[in-house]
């Protein structure tokens, strides 16, 4: 088992909620998952890697705890998530259902957070992938019954996560779910990015179109050539 | 057939691409319908409000004519449509296949804005109807294969629009579609209102979860007590 965690302390004020709380992000090999896992670190939070591939892992995280200075750890998907208390699930679909079935004992218990869009890309642009049970959230609540599933991060964008030079990134991330406690814990880790609000955003059986809206997203990137999100207005 | 057309010139600069043309909105005598046209008749456009009941439909032109000082029209439905460039529909979703089947040929060759969001409403919330083609845009637009079908307007506030207190309206407005021409017409539309920049965000086959979307958007005001929209950002 391939595991990493550099536990110095560091030097950030974390929400109540958060503190002493260990966020794994699984894929966080990916540009997604690397961008959410770096900002966490960087407020402060205990963040740990997790990918099929242990050392790869480690080694993404070593690589940013090197970038920004902090404790990043990182080892396999099954390792680390079992040693938080917050697990991202930041993986491409098309491994979404496997992943969560393989991880389902581990995960129970666990506040888990779905980032995972179902996109198909055509000669036409990306669209959404029709999902069986209604969205890549309620699959995965359906897979893990002893789990909170909580949607979250579908529309930040990967490419402003990276990118040292934006301290803040303004926009919102919507959080959907069912219990109030677990998507206040995800709106406050949500907010721990500089510039970013969680915004609650309803309940799973309106997950669908939040994760679907990247596909508009993507849209927008092509024709203005930005990386698009979203900020709710009035609120 | 009741139809009144107001044709004072109003002294406010229209865009070009909007000069000379009609706006119609069908199902103008609902809270959407209403505020879409009040905004455009403030803008300076020529405004006709359609209802299968022509005489309410000239009753609230004539309220909007006495609270903005400017020209509205109103009539039945398919006589407001044939004498518009533009044709809303802003319909309820019970309505949208029926009606616009009826009006296939008055609006053959002109651009049709589909403002409608098929939604339901149990106890848990609102959410989504999935539509058979895909969207209310997709719907109509097997429906009309000689019109150029644009989605738009489903994310902006009724009570918004409509408040004569609230002289802009910070939001965007996502304009869908396949046919730039027509997508630029009503991106140009949306930004007459104060505030409001149309925002390209995708083709047709990307117009459900901009539909659905709504439902969000009415989970959101109820936890804020808000009337939330979208603004994208980095755009």
């Amino acid at each position: 088992m391939n595991m990493t965690i550099h536990d110095d302390p560091v030097a950030v004020t974390v929400p109540a909620s958060l503190a002493g709380k260990r966020v794994a992000v699984l894929g966080g090999t990916g540009p997604q998952g690397r961008g959410l896992a770096r900002r966490f670190a960087l407020a402060g939070l205990e963040v740990v890697i997790g990918s099929r591939d242990g050392e790869r892992a480690v080694a993404m995280a070593e690589e940013l705890t090197a970038e920004i200075g902090g404790p990043v750890g990182g080892g396999e998907n099954a390792a680390v998530a079992a040693g938080a208390d917050i697990v991202l699930l930041v993986v491409p679909w098309d491994g979404h259902a496997r992943l969560v079935k393989e991880l389902a004992h581990v995960l129970a218990g666990k506040v888990v957070v779905d980032c995972v869009n179902p996109l198909s890309f055509g000669k036409h642009g990306c669209s959404p992938i029709l999902v069986e049970e209604g969205s890549a959230v309620e699959q995965a609540q359906m897979l893990l019954p002893d789990s909170v599933v909580v949607g979250a991060f579908n529309t930040i964008s990967a490419v402003l996560l990276n990118d040292p030079e934006q301290g803040r990134i303004d926009t919102d991330v919507l959080v959907v779910g069912d219990v109030r406690e677990a998507t206040d814990l995800v709106q406050d880790l949500a907010a721990t990015i500089p510039g970013v609000r969680g915004i609650f955003a309803g309940r799973q059986f309106n997950a669908h179109q939040v994760e679907a809206f990247t596909a508009n997203l993507i849209s927008m990137n092509r024709r203005y050539k930005a990386h698009a999100g979203i900020r709710v207005t009035d609120i």
